[in-house]
């Protein structure tokens, strides 16, 4: 079948913002609804590029009318040629009065599993080769795509370079244990005694949790570098708030502080935000009235107000203090890692906006991240956000050699193992700072989407990774 | 020590390109070089900004000329306060003249292994953890950085979104066999019979070898997207084309047939080279000079003039005439699967530029791409450049429910597992095409390094993940 190239035909979003009226145009797209009424039947086209469709005014005049314009269904593809007019209707300004519509691929309405309804997010994830079809799931993947870009175009401007930091990896950055092992054996040949050794790299290799230290090689060497790719966490959790594959940022700066690496975080942060917030209008707006309400107003603030800064120690003598008025199901005490509700509380009901603690105690910390003078704490940063807790975690690396290797020991790591790490802080050390942001999560604080495994196109969760 | 926030220091590329002529400002990098001369000390520090150094003049009376400043050597970070006057000296316009130098981490010259001389590709690859503080590799990793930030603008501009297929994956696209399994089992637990089914997503799973199937699902709702990340294959081969990990584009487009897709990948090659030839031009004179003679030229010409096109018989018809004048390897005839020797013939010495091979035998491709009307080849096409051979392959995908039934159980798979991928065709299929292109090899055709190991990062190859 001959049909227009999609590079050469304008997209419905184009058509709407800057309507071409009165002039002849063809469209792509696929049919959000039909209904007959009087003697035409209305086509709503949609192509993914914007949340509102396209109006098509079909009349019986059209060769194919009966045989298939009027058995056109939700999710038909169709090419639609006419000419742009303004629309007689409420809610649209423009619509196509069709001089051809070619039916492309039809959608047999018995089976197809997405029609004119609301669909339950968790119905959805069960469809997610289809789920993308949808208004809300369309709106997160533009706006994850924004965002995507957001982040590249951010640091490309204030002169980071990116790199890309491996994947398969024999270092386990936050030593939790949580990673999945790569390897190219097959079973058979894994029940042999050190079956790692005559695996494809000679040892045993993982996927991931974190480019950070290789980040940091090409910080020390380029001043300013970002990483931003997937990783892993083998991880069995099976909630609203865990993925074992997730995208994560993480720029790395060399002469920077803790306060440098906070500066940075902040602006990144309400700088992605103000540009969803123009460029994804449409799509926030569909948020905030069906998916989370109040979103935009709560991300002007984020983009809006400085964030408010404190010691990890303050920060549990807050919540302390707090313990009368708000039941917690963790309890608080100095020394713990502080959970999803201590993080929401500290910034939705204490400060009302984001909040940077500061300086946590090294027992609960990577080894790292530098000692402070007191040796009781590092210099950690975590940035909270409402409804979602921890956004950001970064600190200021200890540059010090003899103080690193100490960490190292203490950590029990195999420093033979990290000797390119440490060579670091032989040759030409300086003060150096970065921070993780969870991708998937800055997405959900966005969008006000609930659940994680509705913010990645292909989410992987345990019994789960489908295609 | 205190030292000033690199987020509110110059960068030396900045320095260099828009003095501030005349006014005090503060750098920070490494030690390229030191000399003395006369009564003063000259230092070229670099930041990794830009291959261009900027000469520091230190005097004698600086408080710790003798104890610091005379004993810099290659490596040592600092950070240098003076005013930026005309240098008299050639070969460069500005200098600083030093009124403070901080002297922030040491290098000892006796272990250090990088000094002041050229070092070889090999031996550098032993040392990745320093290689990007080399001329030749922070300028790599720059042309890498604008290729990278290039790909997502380009595709921005054309209203792509960028989607996230997953690493981890149960499929495999190109049915090669060559997936690394992924497994958070233990040695000893995957000495069970069925030992995946235990396992954390319930079945084996492995690393993606391309994203295309689920980028097919994104195209298919949104019309127009990509997917730009790492892909693998468990390859034994030690050579210097392969890498286990290596990063992949793969945009992916609704409406679009193989003339469409021929046409975008053609536009982008074109535009990415554009990019660089003005963006890097710098790095490129360093490449022209020291690594590949004549690329900026060979470059030019691949921005500005239109591939060739044939078809793969006309490729084998003109590879048979050529077997006179030219002695390959392996073989040629009607059915191979062409090798880099015969791609490159075809585009240096048949061509002198681009080709663009298209409609190979159906037998050595796999079963997604559409079947041509002789039944004996598939609408694909494979973009062929000098000195690399392939750079792109990609198709027309095959968008007929009945046919891709037919070619997917003769390629053995199981259709059960891909329900979800033929769905796409049962619901609104339309024509569709799309392509993969390996990003390293991008960067070995603009840099013109030899070595597929010297244009990623942190390469991983057999025997070989060492951080």
């Amino acid at each position: 079948m001959e049909i227009k190239n999609i590079m050469n035909t304008p997209r419905i979003a184009e058509v709407l913002k800057n309507p071409p009226m009165g002039e002849d145009i063809s469209v792509q797209g696929w049919v959000r609804t039909r209904r007959d009424s009087g003697n035409l039947s209305f086509i709503e086209l949609g192509d993914g590029s914007s949340l509102a469709n396209l109006q098509i005014i079909a009349e019986p005049v059209l060769p194919n009318y009966t045989d298939e314009i009027k058995k056109l269904t939700v999710g038909c593809a169709i090419e639609a040629g006419g000419r742009l007019v303004a629309s007689p209707a409420k809610g649209q300004d423009v619509e196509l009065q069709a001089s051809s519509i070619k039916v492309i691929g039809w959608a047999e309405p018995t089976t197809y599993p997405l029609q004119k309804k609301r669909h339950s997010f968790e119905f959805l994830r069960s469809i997610t080769h289809l789920r993308p079809r949808t208004n809300a799931l369309a709106a997160v993947a533009r706006v994850r795509s924004a965002l995507n870009f957001g982040i590249h175009d951010f640091f490309k401007q204030r002169g980071f370079y990116q790199v890309h930091t491996p994947i398969i990896t024999t270092s386990d950055c936050e030593g939790a244990g949580e990673m999945f092992t790569v390897t190219a054996l097959e079973p058979e040949q894994l029940k042999k005694e050190t079956p790692y050794d005559r695996d494809f790299f000679g040892r045993r290799a993982g996927l991931t949790v974190s480019g950070q230290l290789q980040a940091e090689v090409y910080a020390l060497a380029m001043g300013r570098v970002y990483t931003f790719g997937p990783t892993f966490r083998a991880e069995n959790s099976n909630t609203s708030r865990h993925l074992a594959e997730f995208w994560m940022l993480e720029p790395e700066m060399a002469f920077c502080d803790l306060q440098c690496n906070m500066e940075l975080a902040q602006t990144l942060i309400r700088n992605l935000i103000g540009r969803v917030l123009e460029d994804c209008a449409e799509d926030l707006v569909l948020f905030d009235r069906f998916v989370a309400k109040g979103v935009i107003q709560k991300l002007e603030t984020v983009r809006d107000v400085d964030f408010v800064h404190m010691t990890y120690t303050e920060a549990i003598e807050t919540l302390q203090a707090s313990a009368g008025k708000k039941a917690f199901k963790f309890p608080v005490a100095w020394g713990i890692d502080m959970q999803a509700e201590h993080e929401r509380f500290l910034c939705e009901e204490v400060a009302g906006r984001p909040v940077i603690v500061t300086n946590y105690p090294r027992e609960i910390k990577p080894f790292y991240m530098r000692l402070d003078e007191s040796g009781k704490t590092v210099a950690a940063m975590d940035v909270l956000v409402p409804g979602i807790g921890e956004l950001v975690g970064g600190s200021q690396r200890e540059e010090r050699y003899a103080v690193l290797l100490d960490r190292m020991e203490a950590a029990g790591l195999d420093v033979d193992e990290y000797g390119w790490y440490l060579d670091l802080r032989r040759y030409g050390t300086v003060p150096h700072s970065g921070f993780g942001l969870g991708f998937e999560r800055l997405v959900q604080l966005v969008t006000g989407m609930s659940n994680i495994r509705d913010v990645i196109a292909f989410p992987r969760t345990p019994g789960s990774a489908p295609c």
